[in-house]
């Protein structure tokens, strides 16, 4: 799209704690760019060994979960759409830390369902990236598993509003999504000029749900490539892999996520792919996934997906 | 297990329609026999072509989702679990059929959820089996799809309740998940002397969800051979496969659902696997799965799983 | 209705512990008997002082929440309306006792809302009933409090089947609701021959949401005249007080119990009250009651009421 | 507190649909002050006759909710808690509105309970302030209600964040709650210096759940007197009313706000009240009150109540 494509390393001075329209650009790219956006981890490093409680580590740090942005894409205005093309992840440190934080998690109350009991105990762990690069390792669990990176958070800024790097939302942000994997595509919401967009907080890799609240946390540096869709509206984020087509819908009780996940698809098959509205739904029914991403964050996000292979051409 | 197993054919002379500890059995078998089971689809085979419309054709059916049961497995006693291993499910039929169903499903209003909206519109859909039973079309979408068969419902009678057949529960029941399938086996607690089983509502295959309420059902007839495990006490469903362990929760929100299989799936790790506690949290977090079985029914079905081959031993 | 009114007084020789449309009558009464019907307490009486910790007391009792009936009612018959006045609560015991029973209650995780957190501690508060019989103090509390009596379970035997005693529904059960309570009217549906009225689980009073889990409860005698109203079809309890209308909803989340009560309030002032659906809406808005009776129970119950003064003709 | 309490009058030149900390101020006061602030009604006043349906009357309006602000009281600082009494709510119109939104209010899918039906028709009902100022009526309705205003919205600014002024938190917001009334102090939470005082969407009345989504709006004057209070710190907004203290928990599903309020309420009554955790508790479970303000919001409003006469030394 652009006619030079250039590669732009962004290296932020500051972090942003909030998916925020107001504050000035880091960095401003052309649609086409290859942008390397270095990113810090969602305790901004202050976790790096089991000593390292995060009661003691995290006092002192007022917010968490910083982003680096917002990066401005030339062209970009409200009612467009924004491509963002994932095209590697690459850690800035050979290991990962994972942490149990009071109150917070899949299986402990917390400060949105509270109850009166004593949290969980802390705990701290730290997996060693082997020196391939391909995998990572625990000695608690005594147990190996692959390097498969993605971005825990990516965001355009809202219309208006001011929102905490640790939601996620129609505007992206902390979906803790394995999906936002290099390799795919996310599509965004354009509410601001130049989209404005915040990526941060990420992951070696996750299970679906990310159940205690902390993934693989690393720092890395991303590179993705945007394009800006000119007059295409949407709703919520839009996923592409090689061979699925994906909405990430996010709320609470975690059944609203799943019925914004597929309506959206539903009709995504319907304006796009030609389908019926009742034989998208009927399909969805018959060959669709439905996986929880996470049930850890303010709201929970489910991703909806459908296989390539029914898609009318393909 | 048993000395000499036997092939047993159960063919019903009337279904039920609830989960019922007070029926007679309609057959006793031994573990380790090969038990073949026959079962109605959900709508009663009132369904069977697209003028079938759910309000005429179910009009006369006071209740749905019949069941064929209970079967009662000698030796099966209070505190034990039931271990059922499912052999084959083969259709009875050469088609199956799906359909929306007025406030019936995931992205409409429910008596569960009610509103005052007009319900969507009602639709027969017919998928025909192939040949060669490999997949299934239907010409409204212009789609195939794979044979991929999985029993909606699998149940033990519950504790002095009888439930309606359209629940899941601790109990399995309608838990709708894929994974009930040939190849794999399913556990179960016993509240009963025999267990007294109860299966039916066939499904051709299934999306994650079941999004609009009604998978592609079909008449059947599945082959599961039980084996009771004495003494060991199970809260919830949990299913083996060849590559993965998991268990079924069922609830309402969706949250409590995913809260229970993960827990459940949590202490199995550490009870049987030799997991901390801790630990068993922090893998799952890393590299379980969780998905949506089921977000139409009762309670909705969600399915935490975790791969064999980050047991010990594995 | 009845020629020759009857009083009639039920003492059980035992209780069940489902709603149960396949048990013996203990009773059978006509229309217009003052019936007077003996209950124990949710815990069979076996929580008597501040010694009996629950983990103790109730160890030996498999099932809890003992219920009277079911009572027959002569006429009624499926699809009909049973009203239910209720006369007096009387206490059988001069205190009520409420109690912190681990992973019960709406301020801590549950067997529903599962986390891997330690219970809250146990503990029994004893509530002695004056002399006149009009409060009841506590001493660790040092406060005294109106005696306000009401039944917590009141129930008809749902259809087809049979449902734990801890279930509140829409054959109403264990609603714990105060404002089932003397001198209002309750209305339940009818699917079986005779309705089949159960009853227990009285309390000397509660708070809305019986937050802990635990009411006042208390042993008594409570007197009730049913009434018959042919058909008459409702799809869950109603309440009429001296000054309003009222309908319990019960379904978690808790927003699906508002939902219900409030849908089927609006139906009813369209049906009976001949507002139009959208204006009856709209006086909900501006002047509708919406209280939380139990946020602790298998389902949550929330009471959607008008106060008469709205309604034509009043 | 202050010296020489003035009277402020706060006329806005613009509202924010915000609350925002980072908007100028429209007016710094004194706590002590009697502040009169003047406020649009939700809809930005385009909504004045039956004839203005939602769809066209709506359709230029990108934000609702005006909100007049900030307000900077002087002296309030992070860490703070700033009370304020609510003197007066003056109508500036002789009318209220309501209406029906498409996919908008408590029986209605919404963009966060998202489904495939069609919406409720739209209307528009317009209720007259009586002569006296003490009744509206409505002539389709044919039903006259007592004037029992309130603000629908009173917020401090969030911690770093703007947010939607559709929104109740914490920070307070768009609760909808009918205690936010003449005569009663509202506490909130302090994070900004001045704390930023936001207030809006005055009720001419509401019921309990505000359940189409639409109160009778109305333009007004309020009349507040701030306070600060050094050095406490809440975490939630509380309501003192001349009988009665409570909290106001929002969160989504209705049972979190609930467990919020309540989880808030027994901390309150433990630290400033003399009573033992689980006294509280129990306090609360046999005596407290417990409504749902809104249902209808970006998330649930609930209010625990607990009457002052329990309180020790009441």
């Amino acid at each position: 799209m652009a006619n030079e494509a250039r590669t732009v390393e962004v290296r932020p001075d500051s972090y942003s704690y909030v998916f925020n329209p107001y504050r000035e650009a880091v960095a401003r790219v052309n649609p086409g760019d290859r942008v390397t956006i270095h990113t810090n981890d969602a305790f901004e490093s202050r976790i790096q060994s089991t000593e390292d409680l995060p009661s003691r580590a995290l006092a002192t740090a007022k917010f968490l979960n910083p982003q680096t942005g917002p990066v401005y894409v030339e062209g970009a205005e409200p009612g467009d759409t924004l491509a963002i093309r994932i095209e590697s992840i690459e850690p800035t440190r050979n290991f990962a830390v994972s942490a149990l934080i009071p109150y917070f998690g899949g299986l402990t109350s917390t400060p949105f369902t509270r109850t009166l009991q004593e949290p969980l105990p802390e705990k701290v762990w730290v997996w060693h990236l082997s020196e391939d690069g391909r995998s990572l390792t625990n000695e608690d669990l005594g147990v190996e598993v692959d390097w498969d990176p993605f971005m825990g958070t990516l965001a355009v800024a809202p219309d208006l509003e001011a929102i905490t790097a640790l939601a996620p939302g129609p505007f992206g942000g902390n979906m803790d999504v394995p999906d936002v994997r290099p390799g795919n595509t996310v599509y965004l919401p354009v509410w601001n000029e130049g989209a404005l967009v915040y990526t941060g907080d990420c992951h070696a890799r996750q299970g679906q749900g990310e159940l205690c609240g902390v993934a693989l946390e690393i720092t890395s540096k991303v590179t993705v490539v945007f394009e800006v869709i000119k007059g295409q509206t949407i709703e919520w984020p839009r996923i592409e892999s090689e061979s699925a087509i994906m909405v990430v819908g996010s709320a609470r009780p975690m059944e609203d996520a799943a019925r914004i996940a597929n309506t959206e698809l539903v009709l995504w098959l319907e304006e796009e792919h030609g389908f019926d509205r009742w034989d998208a739904y009927q399909l969805l029914t018959q060959a669709g996934g439905l996986y929880v991403g996470n049930m850890v964050d303010t709201t929970y996000s489910l991703v909806a997906s459908i296989d390539k292979k029914y898609l009318p051409g393909s």
